[in-house]
């Protein structure tokens, strides 16, 4: 079967937001400082179609997270809109414009029913009122045999973690403290869940580590 | 000045030990699975007299965080003795028995008074009553220009985090999920602690990530 996959960035204290998230910013306070390694980067500029860019270590590494993926996953927060913002009328579209860098279908976990929203470049947003299973099964449909990533935010991936569907984990762990914000694996049933190391890769400003994920119980 | 260092396992959710520490259980429950990358180790069983063990990418990390260090530190908890045990009449000589592995001075931090304890091997433990500052000044003059460790537990780590004076800090990245337990970077001011990844290593069963570290403002 498909994996369930998931890559984010983590400050060395665990979070992967800072503090007093907002519409003006929404990775909290400090917390853009923890996509510093993967912005000047070519394959991540190639991915929002700009040119230019470096390659070093952390490139096969982003490479590698986008390759043999057919579908995604994301939280309502994720996807938006700002808070008073047109949700009701349906015009908002997420926060990657006419273009989303995803070209698949993405599933939004959310509790406000919604038709899909056919974006450029193969993006289509599909809206789940059915929770994480269910957002899942969808995904995984499809993605076609491709693997199914789950974007974000914390509450989601935890949530997947809690239930024992993730496979895979990759954390880019980024030397920068946060101190309060949105913490990975909060709240997952931690002692249920094992991790087996599966690669590590040093590059300038970030250490990768990639995790298999299994669970001593699985949910559904 | 020489340096102060620190290196210590941790968990993928950023504990050093697990919850419900007890003198039956020091690192607390599956607290024990931190230490499983090093306690097969050649580096290891010989800095515990013991023989044989294993060589692999964790061996360089074990010897080069041994090496050049002067003295060390520590918190109370982590000397001993277990709650009810003989520290009154001076009997407790910490868990290491006749001969620690430390071989240097190490100064433990606490508010209970007490002379000296000369061990075999050449490791002597100090009792410092005047907080972490002093505690540090002694071991660096003790360590005659050789850096000085701080072996932990948690909070004294924090303490010396929180107070801008640690240098630099090596932790060995475990994949394992405590869920809750003795958390690194706790209230240390995580906003003006300044990290900067020195170097990565990946090795079987763990990554090793290695931060000098700078603060804002300096204490004292």
């Amino acid at each position: 079967m498909s994996k369930l996959r998931c890559d984010i960035s983590v400050s060395a204290d665990g979070f992967v937001a800072g503090p007093n998230q907002s519409d003006e910013n929404p990775l909290g306070e400090g917390g853009e400082r923890l996509h510093d390694w993967v912005v000047p980067l070519a394959a991540w500029r190639d991915a929002h179609a700009k040119q230019g860019g470096e390659v070093n270590a952390s490139s096969q590494i982003v490479d590698e997270a986008r390759a043999g993926v057919g579908a995604a996953l994301m939280g309502r927060n994720m996807f938006g809109p700002p808070a008073g913002g047109a949700w009701g009328d349906e015009q908002w579209k997420g926060w990657w414009g006419d273009d989303p860098p995803y070209h698949y279908d993405v599933f939004v976990i959310t509790h406000h029913p919604r038709g899909p929203v056919e974006m450029g470049g193969g993006t289509t947003f599909h809206f789940v009122t059915d929770g994480i299973e269910v957002a899942l099964e969808r995904a995984r449909e499809a993605a076609g045999g491709q693997d199914v990533m789950v974007w974000g935010g914390a509450e989601v991936i935890n949530q997947y973690l809690a239930a024992g569907l993730l496979d895979e984990l990759e954390l880019h762990v980024v030397p920068v403290l946060l101190g309060a914000g949105a913490r990975l694996f909060d709240n997952v049933g931690a002692t249920e869940i094992q991790l087996e190391q599966i690669r590590a890769v040093e590059a300038p400003g970030v250490t990768h580590i990639k995790y298999r994920v299994s669970a001593s119980r699985e949910s559904g």
